[in-house]
Formats: C-alpha cells, sequence, structure tokens
C-alpha cells in the first residue's frame, strides 16, 4: 500500500509515477467502506476529481502540500458541503471554506472529507455521535478518541496523509495517541477558527493529525496564516531555545505521585520508555510538580467555561435542545448555573493558576506527560460516559487555559496492540522545537510504525528540513528563534 | 507656600534647608483643616513624625522619594491604618501596606493619610461617599472628579506631592484634568494591586496623580515593581519609539463627530489649543476615527464587567447590601443580571474591538482626546448622577479594556477658572513615551501652575531627566527602548 506521508508522496510525485488524479483514485478505493465510522461526508468522486484536476500540469515542487491528501473535522467548513458538528439538525452548508482550509487547498492540499467526532466537539473519547460510535484504528471494540475521532482514524486508515482536528482540552491530542499519530495542538490563534463551529471559543485550537512531526510541521507552515478577521488569531512568533535540535535540553518529568494510570501498568511502561528516550536523546530529565497543572485542568470543567459551548449554540439549544446527543445536552446545560461574577472569580483563579504554573519554566524546556492514562473500550465508555471520559482528560485539559503549545508522539503498543503515546509540552510559540523534538522522539522509537497502515516510520537525518525555516509561518514570512533574551517565559500571562 | 514639587523639595532637602520633619510640619499645618473632604483618615502626628524621624539623617541622594510626601486612595492599603473604600461598614485595617505602597515608602516617600473616594471607586465624580462629596480644588461648588476624588485634590492643594489612585474606566484621569494635575494611568498590571480592594479586578490600574509628568514619571519608577503575588501584574516591558521626546511624531485627533463636549464651548477651544501646542511641539496631527474607541466604552457599562464590582465585595454586599451608598448599591446590584454565558459573548465582542481599535496603530504613535467633555456642579451632579457620571467616562472608559497606557496632562481653564485637559494615550508598555510627551504639553502650556497651588510650572530643558533612564521599571532594573522592529502594536491582544 503506497504510504500517505509527505515523503513518499513527494517524491512519487517528483519522480512522476503519481499524480492527484491517480492519488484521488486511490483514495476513493480505501474509503469505499467506512467500518470505523470516519466519515460524515466523504467528498463526492466528481469534487475530488475536480480538485485533483486543478493541480495536473503544475509542478509539484511550486506548492508547498501539492496533491496532499487531508481530512477535516466536521466542525470546520469546507464550502459546499454541510457543516455539522456531528449534530444533523445543526447543519448547514457554507459558502466558503474556513480560513485555515482555505489556505491548505490554496497550498495544493486535496479534501478528502468530513469526519466524524464528539458532538459539538464536546467529548474526549470519540462515541457521542449520532453518526456512530468512530472505532479505534487498531480494534474496533476501543474508542477512537475524541473529539476529533474520525480525523485521526482517517489519518492512520491512510485514508489521508493529514486532518484537522480542534482542540479544546485535549481533543487533537488524546486521539492520536489512541490511533499512533503525532496530534500537534498548537499555539492559540496560531490558526485562525473563522469558518469553525466554538467548542469554547476563548480556548479553542485547530489542530494537526499527521503519520510523522515533520508532516505536522509542514502543515503548520502553511495553516499558521494571521487570520484579521478572527478576534482570537495571534500572528506567529519566534520560537526561543530550539530544545527539539539541540544537543541537551531539560525536560520535566511529572513526579510519582501526580502521575495517574488508573492502573494501566502498560501505558506507564510506555511512558517510562518514552522517558528513557528523551534521555537517551540528550534530555535531562528534572521532576516536577504536576499538581498546579492538574489544579488547571480542575478549573475547565469545574467552572464556568462550560458556558461558552451554550453560548456557541445558545439559541439552536434554547430552541431545540432536544436535537443534541443526551450527554452533551447534559454538559452543555450545565454552564447555564453560572453568573457573570462565577465567570470573573474563575478568570481570577486561572491568572493565579497561570502565574503558578509558568514557575515551571525557569527550570525546563518542555515538561512530558503521558498523553492520555489509559483507553478504553466502546463498551466500557458507553456505560460510564462522563467519569471515563474525564479520566481520559487527565493530561491534556490544562494546556488551553495555560496558553501551552503541545504535541502527542506515538509511544508504541500495549501487549494487547492498542497504542498510546506521550505528550511534550511548551508555552505558547515554541510550536518548532517542539514538533522537532517530536520527531526525534519518534524516530527513537524501535520499530516505529505510521498510524495503523504498519508502513514502517522512516528516520530521517534531518527529520523537519523538508520544510525550509524561512518559509515557515506568516505573517512575516519566516518563523525563527528569537535572539537570545527576547523569550518570555515564566511571566508570559 | 512651599511647592511640594519633586524639584523644589530635592532641592531644598540638598541644600540642608528642609528636614523630614520641618516637612511634615508643615503638612500637620496645611492640613489642620479639610473644607474640600479630601480625607478620610489623616495620619495622626506621632505616625508622621516617625516617617520624618526614619529618615533623618539618611543622605537625601540615597533614596529616589527621600521625604516626598504622599496621599493614598482609601482603597489601597496602609498599614495600621484603615482601608475602608468609602464605606464605612466595610472597613478593615491591614497589617501590611499594599505592594506598591511599601515600595513608595522604601523609597522615602512618606504617606500623609487616606484619601475620599466615590464609594469602592464606582464612579467618575467624587460626590458618591458617605463621607462628603469631595470639593474641586478650584470651586468648592464643583465637583472633585473621582473616584480617585480626594487623592487627586490632596495634590491640587499642596496636601502632598504627589498620589496614588485607582483607575477601572477613568479614575485616575478625570479628578486630575477637574485639579489641574497630571493623573497617569499606567500600562495594567504595571503597579500591582495586591492589597487594593479590587473594582474591575481584570482591569483596575493603580495609578498615579502629580504635579508635573516628571514627577509622575519618577514615581512610576519606584512604583512598577514586578509582583509575583499578584495574578494580574506584568513585568515592565520597554517601549518603541520614543515620540514624547522625538523631534517629530504623529498623533490621533478624533474627527469632528466623535467629539463630545456636551456643549461646553471652552472646552473644545482648551482641547483644539492642545492639539495646536501638539503640532508646535513637532506633531503632525492624523485625523482617526474614534467610533471603535467609543463603542469599545460601550461594552464596559452594558456588559458583565459591572459583575467584577459584585463579586469584588460579594459575601459583603450579599450580607448587608444596605451599608453601600445607594447609587453605588444600584450600579453593583446591576452585575447580577448577566450570566456566564453573556460574559464570554462580551469577552469574545472585546476581543473584536481590540482587534479593531488597535488598526489606528498603525498610523499614528499615540492618540489625544480631551479628559473629560466638560465638568459639572455637585448640584448637578447629585441631581443626575448616573447620566452626568456617565457623561465623564465619554474619553475614558475603554482605556483598560483595550490596554493601553494613558496620562491626562492639564490643560489650563475655562473663563470661569475651571481647570479641564486632554489626555494622549498608547499602546500598553509606552508608558515613558506618554509620560515625555506629557511634560512637554504641559510645558507648552501658557503660564501653566501646579495643581491649585498657584505655583507656576517649571519648565526644564529636559524635564524627565531627573530620573536616569538606567534606573527605570523592574525587575531588569532598566526601562529603556527596544531595538526597533521589537515592538507589538497592531496585532498586541
Amino acid at each position: 500500500m503506497l504510504s500517505f506521508d509527505f515523503n513518499t508522496l513527494r517524491a512519487a510525485y517528483a519522480a512522476g509515477g503519481l499524480t492527484p488524479t491517480a492519488l484521488v483514485e486511490e483514495i476513493l478505493r480505501r474509503t469505499a467502506e467506512d467500518p470505523n465510522k470516519v466519515w460524515i461526508h466523504r467528498l463526492p468522486e466528481a469534487a475530488l476529481r475536480k480538485y485533483a484536476a486543478s493541480l495536473e500540469g503544475k509542478d509539484p515542487a511550486s506548492l508547498p502540500l501539492y496533491g496532499i491528501p487531508f481530512a477535516i473535522k466536521d466542525n470546520i467548513d469546507l464550502a459546499g458541503v454541510p457543516t455539522t458538528a456531528a449534530c444533523p439538525a445543526y447543519a448547514f452548508t457554507p459558502d466558503t471554506s474556513a480560513f485555515v482550509v482555505q489556505k491548505l487547498i490554496e497550498a495544493g492540499a486535496i479534501p478528502v472529507g468530513k469526519t466524524n467526532l464528539d458532538q459539538f466537539a464536546t467529548g474526549l473519547n470519540g462515541t457521542r455521535s449520532p453518526y456512530g460510535a468512530c472505532r479505534n484504528a487498531f480494534d474496533p471494540a476501543y474508542v477512537s478518541g475524541g473529539s476529533s475521532s474520525g480525523s485521526a482514524v482517517a489519518v492512520a486508515k491512510g485514508y489521508a496523509s493529514f486532518s484537522l482536528g480542534t482542540d479544546t482540552a485535549g481533543s487533537g491530542r488524546v486521539p492520536a495517541a489512541f490511533n499512533n499519530l503525532v496530534g500537534h495542538k498548537p499555539s492559540c490563534g496560531w490558526l485562525s477558527t473563522t469558518g469553525v463551529v466554538p467548542a469554547c471559543r476563548s480556548l479553542d485550537a485547530v489542530s494537526i493529525f499527521a503519520l510523522t512531526a515533520a508532516d505536522a510541521e509542514a502543515v503548520l507552515a502553511v495553516a499558521a496564516s494571521f487570520d484579521a478577521a478572527d478576534p482570537y488569531a495571534r500572528a506567529v512568533e519566534g520560537y526561543g531555545f530550539d530544545f527539539g535540535r539541540a544537543p541537551s535540553f531539560k525536560f520535566g518529568v511529572p513526579r510519582a505521585a501526580e502521575l495517574q494510570f488508573f492502573g494501566d501498568t502498560e501505558s506507564e511502561r510506555i511512558f517510562r520508555d518514552a522517558v528513557a528516550r528523551l534521555e537517551a536523546l540528550g534530555g535531562e530529565a528534572v521532576e516536577i510538580d504536576l499538581s498546579p497543572f492538574l489544579a488547571t485542568a480542575k478549573l475547565l470543567y469545574e467552572g464556568p467555561w462550560v458556558a461558552e459551548r451554550y453560548q456557541a449554540i445558545r439559541e439552536f439549544f434554547d430552541a431545540t435542545p432536544e436535537a443534541l446527543f443526551p450527554v452533551t445536552r447534559e454538559i452543555t446545560a450545565s454552564g447555564l448555573r453560572f453568573s457573570a461574577a462565577d465567570t470573573f472569580a474563575y478568570l481570577y483563579k486561572l491568572k493565579a493558576a497561570k502565574r503558578e504554573c509558568d514557575a515551571v519554566w525557569a527550570s525546563v524546556d518542555c515538561i512530558v506527560t503521558p498523553t492520555a492514562p489509559t483507553i478504553y473500550t466502546i463498551a466500557q465508555m458507553e456505560a460510564d460516559p462522563i467519569k471515563l471520559n474525564s479520566n481520559l482528560g487527565y493530561y491534556t485539559n490544562f494546556m488551553n487555559l495555560l496558553d501551552y503549545a503541545a504535541t502527542a508522539v506515538p509511544g508504541g503498543f500495549r501487549k494487547d496492540g492498542q497504542p498510546l503515546g506521550v505528550t511534550i509540552f511548551a508555552p505558547a510559540a515554541q510550536d518548532a522545537p517542539l514538533l522537532h523534538l517530536a520527531a526525534k522522539l519518534h524516530g527513537a522509537l524501535p520499530q516505529a510504525t505510521l498510524g495503523a497502515t504498519g508502513v514502517p516510520l522512516a528516520v530521517s537525518p534531518a527529520p523537519a528540513r523538508c520544510v525550509p525555516c524561512t518559509t515557515f509561518g506568516s505573517p512575516s514570512g519566516t518563523f525563527a528563534a528569537l535572539p537570545s533574551g527576547q523569550v518570555r517565559v515564566a511571566v508570559c500571562g
């Protein structure tokens, strides 16, 4: 099977052995069936062929994502295709694509379809969809992770080279872990949310699933384009110390008291192995106290941010609450109990929590945690949908509240064949160092494979070089290290 | 009468003609009566003498604020003295001083007393106090401006060299205009709010009243000290282009359609004169559209931020609402009508508004507006307390929401002898350029005088040089211009 990783596709295009139209035919073959419930809308054959045709005759080297197929979480607009957010009654058909989707298409990427999700991106497990529980790419008895469930499985199954998800509390990372993918949760605001159905608009990030960290970085280079129409957009800033390419660096490891695997000893082994690999890559492990981060995570679900989910669909919810998936309705309605005064009180708490958490950056360049403590079967999840979902967010819920960037990296497999992974994170704007380190960490994993395709990861001596540094980012056109001393870390709040 | 401006006091200390104890005796004489209702608590003679005694024998040059007397708005703690926030039932006596007060005392400044204010800093007029309406320093029939009413009048009357106010919506600027003072509203977070009774905690700034801009800058240099215990604290950042010391610069002037004087032609003349002085100082006037700023200002009072005022005193308010001044109670209770969802909806609106307003910084270095459209008598204000108060905030309400720094500068007098002024503002961190330009603008005012003292403003060729640049700010100890290209302006949100 042709691997859809960027290097393979690019080499095939460059050699003339592949055309976009031939790629589309291959995708049509691969996606004829959908046993995992990946899709809400697959693009019709004619539409796919049209995208391919628009690329034929162009120089593959002229477009950074020439002929690269991608999947789109169905809370992100693709012109002319319904956006459902996994709620059929909510569906609308946008005239224009989301800002970020348009950037990708302009760069040569080919949209394949709109993917299943936990309704309104509320969930971390992938079962909360009237389009059916999305099934894990390795074992359909297991959850896919969510809320960007279909986007992850689409890449893992080889239906697309990369995909867009959204990530408010872990929705771009947990499904990566459960499907052996890289999941990058960019710095908030780097990827426009214009044309994205909000979850918690003050916290939402569009995220990227890819087979490799280098592929994710190439997508980021195109997707991170400042959108003046998005009030939460932020221009790409330079990063500081590139701990991902340095011969030595310091990474935080939570002390044992705050590590939580819910009894999954295989998950713990996978995490310990990743720590050892980071050390072998030149990292110095520094024990850190994760409790302020965990306390911040609690704010997200105990506090008023859930009211943003209500605000995002307020009129729809007020008019037709019965149209929501039951668990989604229950969670969304829970936002109604908070007042404005409560909200400000929690915003103050968050400010204090961020101050406390940010102190860690004085001693480490990044932190590594498991991406999720463990994985559950769909049957387990459906039996206890709130608590087990909450368990999955143990290591992810605090990230956006604290304005950090994070990359989920494959960590290998449990004995039963289920993949899990680790997440490395750092303050906003450190996306490139995170992705560079993710590439090395993934490359150091013995017998690493790409998603669920079985294709071995090809370890390149300079994994991220496929995108020249000088073309990374926007609007300045450069994404470069800042001069020494110009990085704000400990008091960046 | 000995002028209390810093240069005069410093010269007197240096020459040996003045001692802190002699200064204290002079203050006791000046403050024996309080016809303007400036004070809530004057420091007892023994306490004042103790502060003075602690300075005797020290080298005046060893402390940046050696023997400089200051007044403190009574929502800011001074150890051992009650803090009332102008609500007797709310009073408590703190064991420690507010962080910023402590910094000033450590720098040699002498606290004189706690000043009257609009209760809980809710108001811009100075009449909303059970300790009596604070009276204008020039004509007691007129309002002092508020909420930092007593702090402004204390400096104008020569009771103190400078004072601390707080400024959430204009409380540090309107009283400056009405009492012929410089009022600096620093970049939010530069002055710690630890030990300050919050108004809207997410927006509050401790502010500085002074007789001259140079004096305000000298206070800022001491007061702007990063407080790790204040979650909203921000370290002092370098500024960009020093438009306040440059031979030419661009300043925005609102187009006529958005200028509002409520029929006060004298106020309009004072504003036009200030614009002409800025042009004479090398400024190029650029007409700007103030409507996005005015729309932002409306958010403050139409939106949920008033709920922060409730949250700040929630338990007290719930237990004893009758303890509040009637108009303050009414305003505070109005915060109860907003939900969490409403709050987030307004936070999104503010994000969009800031994006729109910030676009102006591509074309101007700073903007000048009247500080307040006009002034009212106490009788007028008491007859229509909500509407006329709201009128006073026409040019001030948007500032903290937009994260700008602002300096109110004396603009001369109406024919009836009432002073008014103008405000120059710029994005956060541009405090020094604003104060430098304020010094020049004040110096260019014909027959400029200091507060209500009648003392002529001494125009120094380098007004701000009394504080060496290299000792300005914290925590790095320097407050310097950034290298070219390092200033974030248009997308600083």
